[in-house]
């Protein structure tokens, strides 16, 4: 049964705020959570149904098991999906990547997860955000990574002095796209390479504009004025990885 | 002032069978709704708001004023844009790109409307779902494709006979997406091809396995079993077209 201490602590992590006073946040849907619990991530709280308890008796007993009407207030899911978890923020680790992403006031959560799932798949581990970009931890962002959350190094940053100081320090080279840049597929690209990508609507700041060593184009047809920022990172990302892997 | 009639036509069409009926379909927001206008499609309706239309001079006396109180009841957005019109069905044309797109069973809107921004940069003018797919002209979907809906012709079919029947008679090549296929950029592509893209948990129907010529793979890390299946498009459609134009 579900306690009144429980389910305020869980109502409140759907925001912001209180994800960052706690530091913890909400993690929903079989495959995250139990991949996660599987690789060794440490929850602080579970809670599931006997419906979804049934096909994972691996965790009897490990957590609280509500029904499905305390786990519809819960969950921030129109169809619930039965499992949720409270996991501590996770720790960030050192730059070890080749390619390093960093993000510009990206506002839409499915975008981010989306970005974040790319990521981990082209083994770029590491992802700077600037401050005024949606939050990780929203329960969109979780859902939409599938997991690759667990897997991948996301700061938060001032991006301005954060990208001058980091390709220094890092010798890195700094490539953005832009419909005016040099064909992708026509440029060498160097290593380690930092990929820079924009705001939904009004792309990268211009402040950033001297740190940017390279504008690239993804060659598109004359018609269409842009793509989605997750598909562009995910061609980016994929030319990048085939280059480097040459 | 809005009417009844009008009212009550608008809010049917957020619903398909209504779509269906009336082979009408709701666009929101500038971008799209000026752009198809620009362009020389016709619509049947259009309503803005006073705030909107002093931004957009030019549509003075096109459409019907509403309040923003009317405008919140007929909008599937929270924050509703401040226009909305109503074009009649897209028509199709026949198939002439060298790539053509092939869905089965994609079931989230903005899966579908990035894919058709994303085809539509890339020249891959046709699009078949198969008949169990999101509806393309679900207003999340109109959403998505960011005004590409209007320059790519999409059709509902049976997919096993279509693909069946339409490889044949175009000459096409099949290539869908596995872990175990072979290196998309080790493989020889020919044209005029078919990128065949499953539904986003079970991928493409068995059934369909015999119509394939050839299982591409998108070398990604062994930690991760998948990637979104726009993403999986977007690198696909860069990587055919890179190919097509060496």
């Amino acid at each position: 049964m579900l306690s009144k201490n429980h389910q305020k602590l869980i109502l409140s992590l759907h925001q912001k705020k209180f994800r960052q006073k706690h530091k913890q946040f909400i993690a929903e849907g079989s495959k995250i959570v139990v991949e996660a619990i599987k690789k060794g991530f440490t929850y602080d709280l579970l809670f599931y149904t006997k419906t979804w308890l049934q096909e994972h008796k691996e965790l009897e007993g490990k957590g609280v098991e509500v029904s499905e009407k305390e786990m519809k207030k819960l969950s921030s899911l129109k169809t619930p999906p039965g499992v949720l978890a409270i996991f501590p923020f996770l720790k960030n680790e050192k730059v070890t990547s080749e390619i390093v992403l960093v993000l510009d006031k990206i506002q839409d959560p499915g975008n981010l997860g989306t970005m974040i799932r790319t990521a981990h798949a082209f083994g770029c581990k590491n992802i700077f955000c600037s401050d005024d970009s949606v939050d990780c931890y929203n329960s969109k962002v979780v859902q939409a990574t599938m997991g690759s959350l667990f897997y991948v190094n996301i700061e938060y940053v001032e991006i301005g002095s954060f990208l001058t100081s980091f390709k220094k320090s890092n010798k890195s080279k700094v490539y953005s796209f832009d419909l005016n840049g040099e064909d992708i597929y026509k440029t060498i690209i160097d290593f380690p390479a930092i990929i820079l990508l924009g705001n939904e609507s009004n792309g990268v700041r211009k402040e950033l504009d001297s740190a940017i060593d390279k504008k690239l184009k993804i060659p598109i047809s004359e018609e269409i004025d842009s793509l989605n920022v997750s598909v562009s990172q995910a061609i980016a990302l994929a030319e990048f990885n085939r280059v480097l892997k040459k």
